[in-house]
């Protein structure tokens, strides 16, 4: 089963929180067991686990790292983007999340997110449930 | 199969190594072919590889992090971990381990971490096995 | 099924693109749906995906990791490769592909890469295929 889910990202750099669109695949897909795979199929775009309970973590972070690789600089790729590439690599384009009894084994604190460095845009996110 | 593991870390930020606790969830589970992935459901805890031969790794990379990312700053979010939260964002939540001839297949370097960034604490961590 | 690439990387630090070895290693499994697993069993190499467009992305990652995490610096870790093993530990040692209609499901500007960070090397690259 691989399920594709549109997002819509609202301005160039934000953590967008996509746990409830994920869960409901999950729930849909009838499988007990199993691992799902969170997965963005961009390359100025990732997938991260966060806080989802005060939304100041998802801020920080983007921020820190608008900081730590800043937009403008002197990089060769002609695009403007070479920061929302090096943020999405080190971020990674996925995310592990075991089923179990038909839902997202999730900590109480834990979010899935997908991390936009180079919106706004419509993007697109593959979840991938392997049953097992 | 998914096995829960309780690691208790012994300060604010440290490298834990886990890989016989997970060596031992996989010997146990009589899975020859397969895929066993190591999950924390922690949003200031991560899980990474790395060398397990010389701890001076463990120390420069835990070091470095701290110079990088440092504890006290602007942060919004008022629990004074933010820092916390983006390094475990930037390592991840996960590893994956192809499983052989019912045993890991780990490089000869390779030790499988429990990366602390807010300790210390008990954490959990997760040992999903998928056969295959 | 787990299959063993060996890639010669060129220089200490590069971006080496495996996307076409790890395809044919999907397409020679026969499996039309799945999940595949690009893994490196080492401590100082990684995998990403990221732009395979322009080489440009490539070589600003590189320049900007070289910039971040310094070869030289008051590292413990007697061997001079401390730099290595975080950049490899920040990018991570997997990636994730979706396999469908027995084909990778890759984004339009997704490449996969092996990311050398203390080369030049034989590096192995593991791919593992899970059905399902």
């Amino acid at each position: 089963m691989l399920t594709r889910l549109t997002i819509s990202t609202p301005r160039r750099e934000v953590l967008q929180e996509i746990t409830e669109a994920v869960a409901e695949v999950v729930r849909n897909s009838g499988v007990a067991s199993g691992v799902c795979y969170v997965i963005v199929p961009h390359t100025t775009a990732a997938v991260t686990l966060n806080e989802a309970a005060d939304p100041a973590v998802s801020t920080d972070t983007i921020n820190y790292l608008a900081e730590l690789i800043p937009r403008e600089g002197l990089w060769l790729h002609a695009e403007g983007n070479s920061d929302a590439h090096i943020k999405a690599s080190l971020y990674g384009h996925s995310a592990i999340v075991p089923i179990e009894d038909g839902e997202l084994v999730l900590g109480n604190w834990q979010g899935i997110y997908l991390a936009e460095f180079d919106g706004p845009r419509q993007r697109l996110v593959l979840v991938k449930i392997i049953a097992g």
